[in-house]
């Protein structure tokens, strides 16, 4: 049984959740059109994605900002907290326990785990680093329900692993690697080299447009570089 | 004029060109299967991503696998290196600054930026922090050519502005908030709310299924929340 919702729109949903923060205080409606400035789409994808939360606009009115907001956040199901484990307290594990944004969301981090002994102890936004053999005990105990990798590549799946033998559904992937894992876990790859590709790819368009002649050889793979 | 290649496939060329490295080494072929299998795609969808490219696999053979990298590095403008400018020398920055999948892509940090006087001087990743009253001169003097916002939202709208005025035409926003630029400028917006955001949608999904006379209840943003 699938999803009712499409990916892409479930993609779009927690822009349209922020951007009803955009508002402007006192107002009790917002347009299509003024949901889609501020979040950077269309106005008819606006509607189309809402559509399937059961939700539709009034013409010349607009949606309730109260209503599209619990509308919204029940769908995707931040009516209720998450104990949240990050595992890696490198660099990038600290910056996640200390980004500010999850815990507006009801994202709760309860634990920071890492291999290294050198790190044991060490706070982090609050929490002490514990060891990563602890791993299953932490989840069981403290209810962790999201589970971060914020490891090297050589350790994410083994991690990964041992986070979903836990009962961990729901895994956000940091480590540049693709997670093999059983088909009941949810699991987000963030890559941050992805997006500086993207971008650069547009970057590379930009410059084709300015010198139309070279596009078909940039496409074709040519043997001179 | 618009892009030749669709978004879809921009964003999962990355994927592909860092599956290649998964190949077992000796391996001069590889079929669109196994590359689907490694990227977590089906096998048409690889096929029809990489004839966008002007590239097709021999039946039965697969794609060479070093046309294929060059091919996808071409399309995608990796076979030069860019210069980044981090703005925010906070946890986020400093994870970004030491990010090790950057300088594999060629993506070369030059420079991180801070407002706060109580930042400047300390070294992050081997560069000192500086001030980002300079980042025009900066931007000018270092051929920056991509931006990386990784402020709090409060002052990231006045910094990707400046970035643009400066010149850049590529910048990556972790700063949970839409930016206002002009259409010259690509944005891509990294938000990592959003990808627990994603996971959560699909936990209450599965928790659906399992009383799925609850499901009209949750989707029609009941009052009862």
């Amino acid at each position: 049984m699938k999803a009712s919702i499409p990916t892409a729109t479930v993609s779009r949903l927690p822009v349209y959740l922020r951007s009803l923060s955009s508002v402007p205080a006192g107002r009790v409606t917002c347009s299509s059109s003024e949901l889609a400035a501020i979040a950077g789409v269309n106005s008819a994808q606006v509607r189309k994605d809402l559509s399937f939360l059961g939700t539709s606009g009034v013409r010349g009115v607009g949606y309730g900002i109260n209503d599209l907001r619990s509308t919204i956040a029940q769908a995707l199901g931040l009516t209720r907290e998450y104990s949240v484990m990050i595992v890696g307290a490198g660099n990038l594990g600290r910056a996640l326990a200390n980004y500010p944004g999850f815990s507006d969301w009801g994202f709760e981090i309860v634990a920071v785990l890492d291999r290294s002994p050198a790190k044991f102890g060490r706070e982090v936004a609050g929490l002490r680093v514990e060891m990563v053999s602890n791993l299953e005990q932490i989840v069981a105990t403290r209810d962790v329900t999201i589970g971060i990798v914020a490891t090297p590549a050589s350790a994410a799946q083994e991690v990964a692993s041992r986070l979903e033998q836990a009962g961990i559904r729901s895994i956000l992937n940091f480590a540049p690697t693709v997670l093999q894992l059983g088909d009941g876990v949810h699991v987000r790859r963030v890559n941050l080299s992805t997006e500086l590709q993207i971008l650069t790819f547009h970057m590379q368009e930009d410059a084709r447009r300015e010198q139309p002649d070279r596009r078909l050889a940039a496409y074709a793979g040519s043997s001179d570089s």
